[in-house]
């Protein structure tokens, strides 16, 4: 690898671009970064260069030797990349209104990763994910590609199984569950060994000073869990607790929308009666952050941005690179191929879980069975994203509506098809496939 | 086996009963039955006694020698039996009322065997039958066991794997098919190859003149289908063939339930709406068979009980005595262990599908593996079935709520809870387990 | 299916056709054969004359409408064949005395089916079936090939992943096996479930009116086997019986080449320093049936064929054709696809196993599964297989090299390269692809 | 863990000891140990003696504060401990000679670690570890065993399976594979993975500077290691560079002994033939050795103990117990628990593969599948320990030749039993179970 580094960020014009300067600065001894180029589409171009700006006063106030370069030419940027990040939101903010308040409006839940929002930005984002994989085949065949566009899981698979670049995925919800069990335990030193999937992933063990001791916290975990609210976008609904410790394992927050489905469903539906869903929130949130930005005296990461959500990511971004560059061989958790880790599972399905990360790429530590429930909930969930990177690619109609009978979150039957169709409609603009079918 | 045999009914007063006396008539030079016991609980003496009478004039027309026993003493009938059939119903009609009734009011399916319903179903039934069996390790250690108590495939692998009593599941799901298919043929000569759970099941290969020739038979299949309802108690929900035949399997009428769930709980919930449910309108035509019985003239089958509902089961399960009697070797579709014929399913997982009958028992025949899809989608409900049968047993309402939350007929959260809580109250009388636990 | 069939026999020539048409002869009226072509190479033209005469003389003295074609044109043949049987040799008899010497000279087995031999043997053979079944893609597509032609198990596995040509194996050590049973139990309606690959193949359960008596009847099977050879062509060496009893199932006489490997390689090496193999004894044998089959006065198969080994073989082959021609459903041991009826072996691997017969093919039992290390035995000796079947058909030197290192009867080392070598080098008229490496 | 920690090292008196004296001294700062229990047995007193003065000169000359203990009180030894090491020879070098000249009169080798030796040897280990993990449950529970007796793979598997006491086993062969690759690349920071069992290992990936290198690499380093013996006790037979370049993988050298049977046979049978066998030369290098220890002006480990074989064993167990103190997580290649990393092996068998090193043990790396050729060959091995390990463990002699039938370097037939039984009178001494048999 090369001693000065190019790192590319897709999607450079988004109000997160800060937090991961923010991090290459911090770590600009040990990921020597020479040019950092931060791409955007043209729709983009005006937010680009806001963040872009502010971007160049972060890392002049920080007088470290690093070019920002602002385009919007994604072939340009990605000729002989190391690493390449990715951080799109295809449609941006109005899609994931969309993809919210059209399933609400027939009583089911839009939720942007695991619900029918999930399931169409998936059939969004994963041809633009592979074209740009296709790009870097050709310009830079040896980056990496470290995705955190969601739904993280399904994207880097499809990455993993459709091209020949390298591509970890990433995600904040393991980073989260961590700090909040060094808070409980007032340590640093203790492993927390994840195994699942994206949004649907476990601590199983905890091991401290020698012992796993999980079982014995659980009940001290989810007492702690339901005082504050662990991920910003999860609505903090309190579960049965003596259910959750029967399953023997530390459930994640996302668990709540199979486990609480219906009292979630109730809460949103309830909200969007009052025209207020989740993805409106944030684009005022954001709306507010681009103000900010364009302020020429602002040259640091405001403080304004942890409450856009998604805190760490970025962070996260950065540790990744760093552990890959250095070879350092420490214990991540990131969305990689599964290689037998879930017995139940194919080889090439993509998992999240703990990982060694090394110059040549994670490699997942191999961890005692899942109890058979697990196993089968894993199976369902994998069968569902399966289909949904299938239809992504083949934009086949059928094997669409397969993949939505297997989501938990989706009413089944004509209902399916009927917000399938008004969803297909609505985003006509970002699913060309899709458009040749009609 | 010896030469004249003793077969005991159990559940001998139900409305089914001239079905199974009839079954027997018919079959009576290749089974030579010597006694017929049909048991009851004192509670259904009265109709015990109805259809009794009317089965002990049913054999004297018909001119045979085989004795009919009615009593309430299930010791003294159980005794040195060679066959037992189980046609009970924990807490009789008024039970399934309950079952479907409640969830309603919830807003969600009761069912009598998917559902809700199902469930409620499984925790009644369950310890009755393993009693049965425990009586049978006594008194008749080698006797078959047929079982077509509902819910057919929960209630057999109970038996199969908490007692030592040889045990075979039955349902008129697949006959039903076969008849339509061969309807549909014009021939008799073909071979449908089951493979699936009680009311999951599918039929995988359509085997005829040395092909198999179900792909291209299905489109005429579906359209059949959707003429005439092929199980009474379903509703003929027209589903998307299109989405149906991209499966490439013959789906049973009870998969409505999963990818046309919504329109079902609709209709449901409309009919509940107007105080009609399904057991209800059971209810009355079992009212009306019974003043039928009682005429001292009728000495056959009356027609109306064929509107019961549940045809051809009794003829099943006459069929499957013969064969084991027999040694026939004759396939037919039955619920049994799965020894990796479906490979995601545990061994000792009771499947429903094509087997050769021996007088050894019936031993499923091998097929190539299932679509991933539909062994991901056997997975989970087959966790739900065997954590049903252990909370069944061990009365653990964790466990329960873990059952649960892997039925998706079922909504999640802390309505779950709520709905259970109330089924609990309302069968506490056949819940001797769960009653402890308060 | 047609009603008047045509069947064609590959090998005609050989000293075994005399059975085969016998046995056609004794079932013409469940087989409606209306014509029998034999065919033989060039080199065996006088051979196929000789016995082809005896097969006319012996269907006029039966008096039935079935002609006999004599032909040394395949193609010919083959056009609208109903059923193809192979009872061929590559490189006759004389090939085998080869096969048999050089290991021998090396001291190791050369054994023609399972050992270096058969390893050869597999390699000659594979690339002459494979035409054959692609001639029939072209004249027969929807013919059933019943192969005989050992080695049984690779060849038949070859035709069923390298062609689409339907195809089932046979061997006669099940129906042997089964004999002796029936002798032991003085009946005839019992079930001997088979369970492994062709020539490692076990009894696992003994169906006896009702029970499965294998363990009890086990020690009886083996004193009772030890008193006679059950297969004319494998040495009757004692086995310790208790270790035998310990594995829980009933073992084949081949089996005795793994378990008494050191025994038979003494008896052997014993035999050809005194100038005495396998192959030449069955030479001579040949030689004077032939003689016999001159006879112009001869209509009928003569008892000393009983001698040459192989004995049912044909049978067997005649009763498959008629249970598939008449879609009998009776229970057979076949050369199978496995279809995950053996856990640890690949879903396309072919097994030897009791499967049911239709029209639309074999169809094997499900059965418990079978221990682990017999699960292990298994996978070994199929791994030996499939690396065989690649070699075969790709000719690479070291695929064959990884084979050999996979078979428990030959040495590994430098000898191994040696022996194969001369034994390339002794076949090369046969061995077409190898030639072309040097 | 404690701050000062208590080390036991049963088998004390091995002439190994000053290696892992000077392992200690060397690493002392991070593994702080108060205490060095050196334990033997009574017959080994005087040798114990010898070595554990030497040992005493050691630390005192390196200035440091380690009690060393010398004790034949095992007991006494292990209450408390934190940290057990076994070097243990049941029977001492004597047994090992018996091993290895009593199947190489009969024809085969003995190979005291894979053949009928290695056998023989876990039968009089297993219980003897096994006593002493039964003893570490009640003195020192949470102590770790670090097992380098041989065969290391199965008497840790006897450990995980049978005892409550945390055990991880060691082997040199992978310390000196990577050391002879890092001279080759000269180099160190690369990544051997390691995948396979102890003696039958192999390195499938060799990650250098962000790629896997195996490939390219791999003539290379069969061309190095053919010009020199990588491990002492195996004979640098050269092997078929194209056959092993076509298996993908690099071997371990012990692989010889299965590649290469014949060719090892031969050379072992030529020199027993002139009175010679490994153990008898080892025998003679010890005896030297324990003259030298003697010497009261020793203070260090003298050279000449590297010829003896099995160099870095000991540094590598420090290096282990080090790992394991600090929680470093660094990458070792250990023998433990399988936990799905080899798809075709249990749950609970043990594996030696790379694996990130906790102060809760061990856990291994995940890695893509194997191929199925080199999963077969796992498998086979395995079954073959595992049925030793079950053998060892109940004296059954039945299993023992069932575990002996498993074994590709024994002989099979009556000449099996003729040499076991030679070898059971000849340890009978040390074979308590299978005396009681007789």
């Amino acid at each position: 690898m090369s001693k000065s580094l190019k790192v590319v960020t897709i999607g450079g014009g988004s109000s997160y671009t800060p937090e991961i300067v923010e991090g290459f600065i911090k770590r600009h001894k040990s990921i020597p970064i020479k040019e950092l180029w931060l791409v955007d589409i043209e729709e983009g171009y005006e937010k680009l260069m806001i963040v872009g700006n502010l971007a160049k006063r972060m890392v002049k106030k920080a007088g470290i030797n690093m070019d920002i370069h602002l385009t919007i030419n994604r072939k340009e940027a990605l000729k002989d990349a190391d690493f390449v990040t990715t951080q799109l939101r295809v449609g941006l903010l109005d899609a994931r209104i969309k993809d919210e308040r059209i399933p609400l409006s027939h009583g089911m839940l839009g939720q942007e990763t695991n619900g029918f929002g999930g399931f169409m930005k998936a059939l969004r984002t994963i041809p633009v994910i592979l074209d740009i994989a296709k790009e870097m085949e050709q310009l830079c065949p040896n980056a990496w590609l470290i995705n955190f566009s969601n739904p993280s899981g399904m994207v880097t698979e499809a990455v993993q199984r459709f091209s020949r670049i390298k591509c970890i995925g990433l995600c904040n919800v393991p980073i989260n569950m961590t700090k909040s069990v060094a808070e409980l335990l007032g340590h640093e030193q203790f492993l927390l060994h994840f195994i699942g999937m994206n949004h649907y992933v476990w601590a199983k063990h905890l091991y401290y000073d020698g012992k796993d001791i999980l079982q014995e916290m659980l009940p001290k975990i989810l007492e702690q869990e339901s005082e504050r609210a662990v991920v910003k976008n999860i609505r903090p609904i309190s579960w049965n607790k003596d259910f959750i410790i029967s399953t023997g394992m530390m459930p994640c927050p996302y668990h709540r929308y199979y486990y609480m489905h219906d009292d979630i469903l109730q809460e949103e539906l309830e909200d969007f009666s009052r025209g207020k869903t989740r993805a409106e929130t944030v684009k005022s949130v954001e709306a507010k952050l681009f103000e900010l930005y364009k302020d020429m005296n602002l040259d640091k990461k405001p403080k304004e941005l942890e409450e856009r959500g998604g805190a760490y990511y970025s962070d996260t971004a950065c540790d990744l690179i760093k552990a890959i560059y250095t070879d350092s061989r420490e214990i991540m958790v990131v969305n990689v191929r599964n290689n037998n880790t879930i017995a139940s599972l194919p080889d090439d399905a993509v998992i999240e879980t703990s990982a060694v990360i090394t110059r040549a790429g994670a490699i997942p530590l191999s961890i005692s069975s899942l109890p058979d429930v697990a196993q089968s909930e894993l199976l369902q969930l994998k069968t569902f994203e399966r289909l949904t990177i299938e239809a992504a690619i083949t934009g086949d109609y059928n094997t669409a509506l397969r993949a939505l009978t297997h989501n938990p979150l989706v009413k089944h039957g004509k209902i399916t098809q009927i917000v399938f169709d008004e969803l297909l409609e609505a985003h006509k603009d970002y699913l060309d496939k899709w458009n040749k079918l009609d």
